[in-house]
C-alpha cells in the first residue's frame, strides 16, 4: 500500500536491487524484514513493488533513526544473506523528503 | 533496470501509485512518459517496479529540472489522464539524495 507519512521533511531509503536465479528464501526474509523494520524506532512507513527489479522505499524520521536500522542484528544478518546469496546487483539511496503531494480519486 | 545515477547531491521523485479496475492504455502511456523523461534536461535515470502497486523513481540534477518536467506539455496531458482515469490513488515525494551505495555481484 502507499504509506501515509507525515509531512515533510523525513528520510526515505530507496533500495533498488536485481534477483539472482536463486532466490530460495528470499521472499519469507523480505517479509521478516518488513516486519522488523515497522517495529523500528523511527520508521515512518514503507512501500514495495518488484516487476523486473525490485525497489523498496522505507521512510524514517530522521538519519539516526535510518543508522539504527541498518545497525539491527537480524537485519544486519539479512543482508548479509542478501549480498552473498540472492542479490545481482542493488543500489540504496538516503534521501531527504522535502515535499509531497498525494491524492486519493475515491474521496 | 537499476539507474545509473552520478555522485550525490541530486534530486528523486518518488512515484507511488495504485491503478483502477480499467486501465486502457496506461502501459502505452508510461512508456511513453519514460521516453519523454529521459529527453528531458536534467534527467538522470529512472527506475520503474509495479506489483500490489506502482514505485517509479525518477531522478533528475536539480529541482529546476523537476519543475521543468513537470510542466512539459505531453507529460501534462499523460498527468491529467492518470488523475482522470487510471488511478486510484497516487503519493509524489520530492526528495534530495544524500548518499548512495551500490554493488554489482558480478564484479
Amino acid at each position: 500500500m502507499i504509506a501515509n507519512t507525515p509531512k515533510p521533511p523525513y528520510y526515505s531509503v530507496i533500495f533498488t536491487s536485481t534477483l539472482n536465479e536463486n532466490h530460495l528464501g528470499y521472499d519469507d526474509t523480505a517479509y521478516r524484514v518488513e516486519e522488523l523494520a515497522q517495529n523500528q524506532e523511527g520508521f515512518l512507513g514503507i512501500e514495495s513493488a518488484r516487476s523486473e527489479i525490485g525497489i523498496s522505499v522505507s521512510y524514517w524520521k530522521d538519519l539516526d533513526s535510518i543508522r539504527k536500522w541498518k545497525a539491527q542484528t537480524e537485519h544486519r544478518v539479512a543482508q548479509e544473506k542478501g549480498k552473498s546469496i540472492w542479490y545481482d546487483q542493488f543500489k540504496l539511496r538516503i534521501a531527504k523528503v522535502e515535499r509531497d503531494y498525494s491524492q486519493n480519486m475515491d474521496e
